[in-house]
């Protein structure tokens, strides 16, 4: 038994107030897209405190924009920082990086919500509002499992790299800079909501905006014109089939009782003007899951293909076939073998904690491990507090039990990985 | 025959280029919804020219708002008036309203027009522009078909009212205004473009607004969401069916050789703000026709009925009814028999100007038609040069011909009625 064993947990214990002010702080900073400036200053009063090496920077004046797997449409990153705080090790031991982000989506329309999005309202043993599960409950882990290892006194060999990025709602640019400005480690825990699951495989994403065309005619003689609506109606159909297919080939048995393990999904359509006019355009923005071993750009390839053969069954995509964009969102999968020290050392601490063995799955979602890996070549494992069904919903909200065990069990990691 | 013969022919030959002129005068003015006063100006100086006994007016004032077939979501009507002008007979003779709105639908993608939309621009005898067939070409037929009776020193027994109303294009505020004001005849023609068609029978429709809940939740699982899309998708496919179930339904002969008499439009949808979430509500509009003998209240019960069915498919629709609102563009059906005899009058000078008997049907579109007949009880017959194809899309136009022969069967049609 290491010599830190009861005294984790005694100190988040002692610590269990002030941990959730900081996640109440953090969830009251509305750090959406473009406005993750405030929750930062939280994370850089937080690593200030406890004498972590800062740094600090806009991402975007490097290589970044010209990096294979730099995906945005973001003009202006200035403002709001990427932030990095270091514990340096003393030397001759495993790295590790901590990895969370900052930005939330947005709140969607504040009627569904039962208190105020930004509240950080509390209620039995919940916290409420955006960004709670995902991820800044999982990012106060982080900060709890660094401050108890630093107040503790305990000396680690490797370093601690923690990580607050913009950017993951919307492509990881924020941790492909990280990777870019030199941030590798032997292994990482990115603590998004796996509900205490550990994730060693994450699926990829890509997001997608399909144009269909029609042709526009009085609504009182639709049947003169071409409606786009139906022709995307068709287009979706085409998706539901392929997601079916596609679904169909994933044979790995961490996807085991996942009813979709790659779904694709529609998440915005707009089309027409007028009530009384045929719509002559249709557009549909979605996102395709992509499997932890497969290739990005092969995924695309099969969507276009499904899409051009829509002119064999009508042949009005003959004339006016859809075009599709792959803009926004990307997200690289990740893909870590369970038999990785890394794994060993975060179920083993995950059992201590919790007294039982961790359950093991792949991710339903993209995360930035794709790129801490892809790019970066860091071992990464996804395991955090927070559950999916809470994330970018109205009510999002966190276990904060959930948030002290985690936190418990990645200072455990640490200790035992660093040492 | 009557001592006109050949002189209306010979005179509108001679006016011509007046005729041309005025059209293009009014094709200039951009009298898109609000903005009528500049085109109302060129028919009052047209109107004062000829002699007429004027009545211009701002709607809104009077009962209207409260009428039960009032329906307009417009907040301000001053400075864009009404305008009627009145040819007073000697008396003892039948009246005739002739109507036409002055109002014109949106110019949309400049882009999209060979001509400037407000040019007026003329070739290959068409006349181009926003409004030139729906329908300034037909009220230009109308004040033409006037002119040249007042220069002919004709002398009729029942008054001429001639109307150019606003808000036709939004629910015909204005001509139930004129109607409210006291302007009723014995008959009425409004020039819509029929292609040269009698309409005895006018298609009523009205606009809808249909909102359909989801449930939000990660594209990633999106398994433990509700796709707003979907269920929308499910809506416009009941939608569609009770389509056909009405369309069955249309017996009447002038409607043979229409595809779809009665149509259901659906013209905008939209839903969803991400393309990784699951959107939870979706907003579909269209526009539901009317039959002729149909009455408008029994239609929205009919559509209300299919939307509530919903739940004995899909349990969902349960808990989540779809939301329906009735909202913007109302347009009452119209039904004259077609034995009326201002059918056979104007068949009769049809007949005589053109050499052939017109072709009589039903048209597949609301006019104002149905308020002048349903509120004001005057018998209608919508009937004008330019064609629905040309009306609402870029290159509007109109054969510069066939408002010349309209003028010309429309003033022996007035000479035959009212003497």
């Amino acid at each position: 038994m290491s010599e830190s064993d009861g005294s984790v947990k005694e100190w988040l214990s002692k610590n269990r107030s002030k941990g959730i002010r900081l996640l109440q702080r953090l969830v009251q900073e509305p750090s959406t897209r473009g406005n993750e400036a405030g929750a930062q200053a939280v994370i850089i009063e937080k690593c200030r405190e406890m004498g972590l090496e800062l740094d600090i920077w806009e991402i975007g004046k490097d290589e970044l924009p010209a990096h294979p797997l730099f995906c945005s449409d973001r003009k202006d990153f200035s403002g709001n920082p990427n932030v990095v705080g270091v514990w340096k090790g003393t030397g001759g031991g495993r790295s590790i990086i901590l990895n969370g982000h900052i930005d939330v989506v947005p709140e969607g329309s504040r009627d569904d919500w039962k208190y105020d999005p930004y509240s950080g309202q509390i209620k039995d043993g919940r916290l409420y509002g955006r960004g709670a599960t995902d991820m800044k409950g999982g990012t106060v882990s982080l900060l709890l499992a660094l401050e108890y290892l630093i107040a503790a006194g305990k000396e680690l060999k490797g370093d601690v790299i923690f990580q607050s990025v913009i950017e993951e709602e919307s492509g990881g640019a924020g941790t492909l800079a990280a990777v870019i400005r030199g941030y590798k480690a032997d292994g990482a825990i990115i603590p998004e909501p796996t509900n205490m699951k550990l994730f060693p495989k994450q699926q990829g994403s890509m997001w997608f905006r399909i144009t269909v065309k029609g042709r526009a005619a009085h609504g009182g003689t639709r049947y003169e014109g071409i409606s786009a609506i139906e022709k995307a109606i068709a287009v979706i159909a085409s998706l539901q089939e392929l997601e079916k297919t596609r679904n169909e080939r994933v044979a790995d048995p961490l996807y085991k009782g996942i009813p979709i393990p790659i779904p694709i999904n529609i998440g915005k359509i707009t089309s027409g003007e007028w009530p009384s006019s045929v719509p002559d355009t249709a557009v549909i923005e979605g996102r395709i899951g992509v499997a932890p071993e497969e290739d990005m750009k092969m995924a695309e390839k099969e969507l276009e293909t499904v899409l051009n053969s829509l002119s064999e069954k009508d042949g009005w995509f003959i004339e006016n076939p859809c075009k599709v964009e792959w803009f926004g969102g990307r997200w690289q999968p990740g893909n870590l073998d369970i038999g990785h020290p890394l794994m060993n050392v975060l179920s083993a601490s995950f059992e201590k904690v919790a007294g039982e063995k961790p359950k093991i799955e792949a991710s339903p979602w993209g995360t930035d491990g794709g790129i801490l890996s892809g790019a970066g070549g860091t071992p990464v494992i996804v395991f955090g507090p927070g559950t999916t069904e809470a994330a970018h919903d109205a009510d999002e909200s966190i276990s904060l039990d959930d948030m002290f065990n985690a936190a418990e069990i990645i200072a455990e990691c640490i200790l035992e990985w660093c040492s």
